[in-house]
């Protein structure tokens, strides 16, 4: 079992917005967490609906054994409002507080803006430490086609149904809407097919130390 | 219905050997055949077991009401015992025979050097007539990670099941081997949706007369 | 005709500011009004002298049949005064409020940061419908070298004098300047031999349901 | 004129078969030969009507002043049948023999066997010597889309017309067949505007010494 | 001697920092100098610690034999407190002003905010003149890889030493910050084997007319 | 140390001619089997020189603490010679005997054509068994441009004086012809500065199981 290298370390988890990083890669998360990883799920805003949706983020970190981080932790304030070398500051923060081994966010297939935003901060982060840094599939509660390329699998067989109930644990922008989150067992399951197993997530790799 | 503007035309599915054209774009074929189209599916060679695999080949095409036409048509002979020059001489013979309205062939992803050539030989056809050129994903019996972009969808709802019987009639290289076909229908409704219906098939687009 | 898929449906052409739409899909405007569309060409913005090239932009839309809205319908507003969240606000309302069949609007290849904001707003709206996706080349009033790789090609023979007159209306922006409009027939001229007619407009396909 | 750094030296072109070059970069070659450079066409094969088009090539390197090289100059032979190796002896042997301070070639967007082989060849031939290496823009009789970038420019408005009378000696492939030859004046024009001269021809740039 | 093309003419370097330019194209902009051009070093702001900073460019710009202009000459002032039209016309004003031959600035490779900013504004003020157009490798005082890819070479055996003491001027940058600049040199030696020389510096080309 | 997730397993080093694998992960090989790995080096073909080439092979392959196997192992026999299916027979045979966990060959930037054929070899063998799957950095004896991304890097600081040992068992490419090697140690160098060691090989990831 890989994720072992990890064991006892730290492992930054990054996000726009709460459900950023249950959606990519919540099963990594838990696997993470039990291979004896520090996991910490970093949200960088809540950009609207605070109380219920902070609520949710604290609840889906909860289900993956992760330490939520609301980085701009403030009602009603978004990634727009910040300058980008603020955002910077922001992220640079955590890495520094936290030395993580490994950091994962968003990618360069995102077209959202404050994702868009939120990758470039952790691109520049790694100026500061040498740590992993891999990128997860963009997501949205409607799916729309983006190129992203999976380089590297984590098998989440075992934490399939963690993942299912953190995203589930999100139920402002999911049951409540009407949505239905069984696509996203159905990617994992496709994911799973490319390595051999059950259920996977599939990430980028910006950089990693073998 | 978009596919109608193929109605009462020819389109002409190419791919390198038996059961890559039932994989990638059986659906699609059926659809064809529902909107009124004459469909040619062109079967570059019999790689091996040419009774067995030919057999097969003949009933996935009668399941999709397809035409069907091996274009190395000799127990044997495999694509690479031709000159580049001579696989494009066989496929332009086609392409002046069926003048055909759409071309739908193996894309530029493909590594397996058949396909390769057989997409390569595809792109050249585009000298000899304005057709709408498209290619399919990349498919193995056990799936590989491939940088595919899908950017058409048709809607295979309607014909999911005549794909998958179109699949399974290639026996020798599925159920008789104790392999699965059940992924690409997970694959279908995957691509399904990223365009609001059940089961899709993608494609990737070469040039499309709007 | 396949643009006839249209007809009886809305198509949203959307653009950063006045030219911009006449310039990249004029030809096509003509001819989906034409088909029995109903055209809306949006203006995001009028970032300069606006009583002048509202006029002209109202009077090129007149040309080719489009029903005219601009976004920000203010003096002095440009697209960077707003926030990215506004921006994609603004146009999810007129994708919600006239559900097109078809959406154009800026590619990925833009490097005018309006432009670039207006395309990662255009791609965001993906997520709303499942409309038809293009974009087009990038255009300026002197030409730079862009990577955009067009897909797909409408015919615009019928209609290369209207897409002519339309960008004439923007005197402001040529004639007042003494910039010559004649590369645009020219580059038309050359993406009709592309695909056999004597005049066409090339987009690029982002999510397209055949 | 920059062309000048080649003056008194010696520029390689290099394409798979006659009128290749002459389609690409025949304005460039006449350019290079104003500047006082020694300018050597070299065509590898003549795949077909052998006496016909060698003595078409001839003519149209005397118009445009280079001297001709056919490599594999022997009727009935084509480039596929050559191992890669023995492809790339034959155009090593030039770069020795020339001791080129450019070499022009077929490019990576290129999906003709033949082209492709040959623009292999040329990479390969990098290893030998550090002479400049540029590669220009696919063509064929009749125009297909194709992904290049031109990035740098030649501006040919002194020898558009002894390109289009180089490319004319090719009589048997345009001429005789009824293919007009305008395209390439108008794509030459357009290139132009892109760098503020009447004619251009662009050109990828492989590895430069500036 | 290639770069004699701009003897007598404007090259102006265009960097968002100080040190950026220095870091990327140090040893070019020493021998443009050397082959009598006028070399205008353009800093777009001062991000922080105004006054020695500026006094480290002006020093640096010193022993490169560089003009230094700051546009944004102020205190306390970033890039990102001006709209993206603002930086656009500050530039627009430097290219209007100088005139230049060539101009090198920030690629698309970077992901610092003020990077891709000022990537963003090069790249339009192409619409304004025919110059040639550069970029150079994204830089950082520790490195992170990036995906940039050298087409057009300097050789800078000759003014190696005047661009690492250039570096060295942005003392605050590294030596004071126990930050060692030999890797600069070791990555130019490794560009010079590139082409066959001690040591160089790799550009991207974006525009240039040969 | 992140290699010992090989430790007890076996990984297959896949380089179309003697020397490939050396340049490129001499020093990770000898990392891996300090790692407690057994490390088979394949080599495809010897094209020339057999009996000297292949004694040098040997050596450098004891110096690694690698097993070698030479897959056509026969002089005077190039992989050109053989049909793609075949050579994609030799390598299967090697992972169905060997069922590595991992698998490093060359990669997408190649262009020597025996060099892609290998890579093909290799892509298309991730069909048969689930390992990992990583390819390296082209290499020539003298250094040519390539477009080769490395995302994952292994450090070699133990390893580098193994590495080049390996790299000079090959005489006759090197010393004997007068082509220093240094160069090998300086690219390590750079590629270390970017994950904080001494000495790194980097690796482009094609499938990996974290």
């Amino acid at each position: 079992m890989q994720l072992e290298r990890y064991a006892g370390k730290t492992v930054l988890a990054l996000g726009a917005h709460p459900d950023d990083v249950e959606l990519g890669i919540g099963g990594t998360l838990a696997r993470l967490r039990r291979a004896g990883a520090r996991v910490v799920l970093a949200v960088v805003s809540v950009p609207g609906d605070y109380a219920v949706r902070r609520r949710e983020a604290e609840r889906a970190a909860d289900i993956l054994g992760a330490e939520l981080r609301v980085l701009i932790d403030a009602a009603g304030k978004r990634i727009e409002d910040f300058r980008h070398c603020d955002l910077v500051a922001l992220v640079d923060r955590e890495v520094k507080d936290l030395a993580p081994a490994a950091l994962l966010s968003h990618g360069r297939a995102e077209f959202h803006h404050d994702h868009v935003m939120v990758h470039e901060a952790a691109l520049a982060a790694q100026r500061l430490r040498y740590f992993d840094f891999f990128t997860y599939q963009p997501n949205f509660c409607r799916p729309v086609p983006v190129a992203f390329q999976a380089r590297a699998f984590v098998d989440i067989s075992e934490t399939i149904e963690t993942k299912m109930r953190a995203i589930e644990a999100h139920a402002s922008q999911f049951s409540q809407r009407g949505i239905a989150t069984d696509i996203f067992r159905d990617m994992s399951r496709l994911a799973g097919r490319l390595v051999g197993v059950q259920y996977a997530e599939g990430l980028d790799v910006g950089r990693l130390l073998l």
